[in-house]
């Protein structure tokens, strides 16, 4: 875990746009993809196993998502901008500790929208004062998405982690971040169509 | 399996639309996901498990999805067209053993368009000529594809394949529609945000 202040982390923050989604929408993402009640008391569990292994787990993704996540960081001299890096990985290690304890509320579903409009073009580089890449180009969202899924039941089990909890978790995990792709999606796609 | 002939099922046919999507770029989508030759062996391994199982499994898929997948097959009387969901469910059943025995050359790039046009306001409904939907709302593809994902390993083992090997085959089955779902997002996403 970093001890250092999160850089432009403002969960909660007055001047957020409202999410384009409705809490009714969530709701009805949540029943689609079976997220209740037991999956938000299995995130609270997952996170008190994940709380003093953050940097490791990170660091886990970083080794599958760096390859085509890099050329996002990419400043305008052709090398990945470090500051700009560091910044969001503060903030993406937070976004963990968020998933598994935050209540999926109004505020929850404003700083998804807020995350997808910092991955889209909309809010890109704004946020950090960088210049770099205009976008994260959409096809790489299910494909970072599956990788935080895929790594997660290896990494506990490796930990430790008795293989049937580490499932368990990992299936409350997987839901959420379900439910996380479709609203990260929201700003990508076709005004209507989404 | 079904003995009837496939409506409208399109694979290979010269009138498809070639995919905007590059066969580089799949290249690249299977590269980030790990897809491999190792992937491909194990598809064809499934597809030996599930031949005589596909109208079991879409039983056990059609039970989580059809709350929301029901609406997208509404006629203008507000009741189920009972002709158009044959017809999808016969090219979806294709459409399993598409994904575990094809190679995923140019021709199945093409087709996967096709199915996304199939999804999208593009070219839903067209294909059956039936009045319905307009479009299947891109959040539930996300969703959808967890749900044919999450059955799997459960629905082998029930049917008495190893565990181990049942997580090995659903691995490969879970990359490749990682990859599928990139791609049927593709007409969904507003132009150069790809």
């Amino acid at each position: 875990m970093t001890s250092h202040p999160i850089q432009r982390y403002s969960y909660g923050a007055q001047h957020l746009a409202r999410s384009p989604v409705s809490l009714h929408e969530l709701e009805d993402l949540k029943r689609a993809v079976g997220f209740g009640p037991q999956s938000e008391h299995d995130l609270h569990e997952l996170w008190g196993l994940l709380a003093d292994r953050t940097d490791q787990l990170v660091a886990a993704w970083i080794d599958r998502i760096l390859p085509f996540v890099l050329p996002t960081f990419t400043g305008p001299d052709g090398v990945a901008d470090q500051r700009y890096l560091r910044a969001v990985l503060s903030r993406f290690i937070k976004w963990i500790e968020d998933t598994c304890t935050r209540r999926y509320d109004q505020a929850w579903l404003d700083y998804q929208h807020e995350i997808a409009l910092r991955h889209h073009r909309a809010k890109k580089n704004q946020t950090d004062t960088v210049e770099s890449a205009a976008i994260v180009p959409f096809r790489y969202l299910p494909i970072t998405t599956f990788v935080l899924i895929d790594t997660l039941v290896p990494f506990l089990t490796q930990a430790g982690v008795d293989r049937v909890v580490a499932e368990r978790l990992a299936d409350a995990w997987t839901r959420s971040l379900t439910i996380q792709l479709a609203l990260w999606s929201q700003p990508y796609v076709v005004k209507g169509d989404w």
